[in-house]
């Protein structure tokens, strides 16, 4: 077999190898099926299991309360971009307050736009995306259908460090990159979403954590398909759902569940790769420069310029030679960017922090 | 390593032996990756060799025009029940005709009702959606939008033999479940979709084949996601995509196109495999009574009743004793269904066959 390269993609992204050999071993027969996971009826035995476990992992990690319900539609976070004010903003009188900290926030935005009434409550547009706002600087309707922020912007590298209090308005969050990544209060959230290609999964499948009575808010008339209250009602059995990704979803939580130890073990883990690229960033003497302010950086995106665009290329190539995959930054926003998600070894990032202090000192 | 039986499930469903086990040998490195197919960006040069085969087989097999587009989109056949009046009808003074054949064109028609007008122009319901209509019994609008039809019924085991003549709208066609099973002329389609969990890959992701002029009949302020012009610009990468299905259905279709050689080959092998079944059921002197009109019979889904349910319930239980799964009728109508997609093999057919003759002999 070859090698499998130290993987820094922002995603589709690296999966803990545990579950990928466990995914292999059964590929053609599940145990107790008789055939591929892909290969059975989503309302069998063996399928149900599987969907049970991954709800309830996700439950445990989580520590949610039962008046929060998970679910798995297909779409990735760009159609709950669309779901979440079609399901909770059509017919509001109130205006939905979205916190722009990214090329995310945006994104979200622009759909909700088409929905229904939205108002910008805080956008980082013109200090080029590197903060989230304080609360001093946020003047939220407590009575808004939702107030929308982005826990992490994935191509800034810019995460919240503790959440906007809204007075009331429920949170509704895009958790794609920062998902199940460390233990967050669930209190506030009335909606927490994630596209699966990051932290838990492959692409194909979004996690949907919703709470109870946000489901009675839903307009009469909505595409079946784009109801929260059915595919809450259907336990995300509407139709056919990613089999395949939720089975992986799985995997993914068991190892995080089993292995780590929960979600508190898990960020030690994850702030301590986050802490080792900052540190050589931080004591680069400017060679290397962070994008983040430094009280909003993210633990799972690190973002960073090198001295100019032709060292950047080179930065990149060279590290892809020596087996340190996928570090060009988003083609909207030029640099490095070192994706360091849940299932990234302490060992990949130590490899990348001894490439990263070789090559300044080559170019020094 | 457990037995793999011989799985008659109507989707998810069996797929071909050699594409499980490509994909398994591949699961942790794609060769040339460095890593899973479900670890690397969708924008990656594999995932896009992936993308590009994977499409170009469907084109061959289909022998597609170039006015035709293939796209991958997440949500199954059921979002494309709305995806298409989303599309196609909001606005139009015309109705769409719709013809039912059974539950799926029912489910179809449904959702088209949500987003503007449309008409019955045909539906089985008062004859139990035991056959399809004939061209003297439909009065087609010429002007509708477009002409939705369900090529196969899935849960009643009925397919269209040849396709309705529209006068000129273009034929819709949710293919679902007989996708890729033999030769179709092209000509008449505006659409054809299909989940792909029964003949082409794994469930979360529809392939959709549109032709090109179509594109440009979508309204303004669609959900992004939801806009076929946004998935076809994009080339299915406007978000991430659901890569490991796609993967599969290359693997599939390389399969269809390369080891059975072709659909004019694989409908042989499909009338043959069905042409057994319904020899058994026609000589079973009415032990076993088919629920299709002899004409309209699928080559798919073969779905036939018992003299009573307790011996259907004992049939599928002794059958599943002998390896022969999944051979229960769709809840909403009972009986059994043997569905037989392209990758069930002739050996499990006869294995079925042979079981059949042994069940009537001991109940006889």
């Amino acid at each position: 077999m070859e090698k499998r390269v130290y993987n820094f993609s922002a995603g589709p992204a690296a999966l803990p190898l545990a579950a990928l050999e466990e995914a292999q071993r059964n590929l053609l027969v599940l145990p107790g099926a008789g055939a591929s996971v892909m290969e059975i009826s989503h309302r069998s035995k063996p399928f149900g299991e599987i969907l049970e476990t991954a709800k309830s992992n996700i439950a445990q990690l989580l520590k949610l309360p039962p008046s929060y319900k998970v679910l798995f539609i297909q779409g990735g976070a760009s159609l709950q971009f669309s779901m979440v004010p079609m399901n909770l903003l059509r017919g509001s009188e109130e205006a939905a307050d979205y916190i722009i900290t990214g090329s995310w926030g945006k994104k979200a935005l622009k759909e909700a736009q088409k929905e229904g009434k939205t108002r910008v409550a805080w956008d980082g547009k013109e200090e080029h995306y590197k903060r989230t706002p304080l609360q001093s600087e946020l003047s939220l309707n407590a009575k808004a259908p939702y107030c929308h922020i982005t826990s992490n912007e994935t191509i800034e590298g810019v995460e919240f460090q503790s959440f906007p209090d809204t007075g009331g308005a429920p949170l509704v969050c895009d958790a794609s990159s920062d998902f199940l990544s460390q233990p967050i209060p669930i209190e506030p959230f009335g909606i927490i979403y994630a596209g699966a290609q990051k932290n838990v999964g492959p692409s194909g499948v979004a996690v949907v954590i919703i709470r109870e009575d946000l489901l009675e808010r839903a307009p009469q008339g909505l595409p079946t398909m784009l109801d929260y209250r059915v595919v809450a009602e259907n336990d995300s059995l509407y139709n056919t759902p990613p089999c395949f990704g939720i089975y992986v979803i799985m995997l993914v939580t068991n190892w995080l569940l089993h292995t780590i130890g929960g979600l508190d073990k898990m960020a030690d883990v994850n702030r301590k790769k986050a802490k080792m690229l900052y540190d050589v960033i931080d004591a680069s003497e400017g060679f290397y420069r962070g994008h983040a302010a430094r009280e909003c950086r993210s633990i799972m995106n690190v973002t960073w310029r090198l001295p100019n665009e032709d060292l950047e290329a080179a930065f990149v190539k060279e590290a892809k030679s020596c087996g340190l995959d996928a570090l060009k930054g988003h083609r909207s926003v030029g640099g490095i960017r070192a994706s360091i998600y849940n299932a990234m070894t302490v060992e990949g990032v130590q490899a990348l922090c001894d490439f990263m202090a070789a090559f300044k000192a080559k170019q020094g």
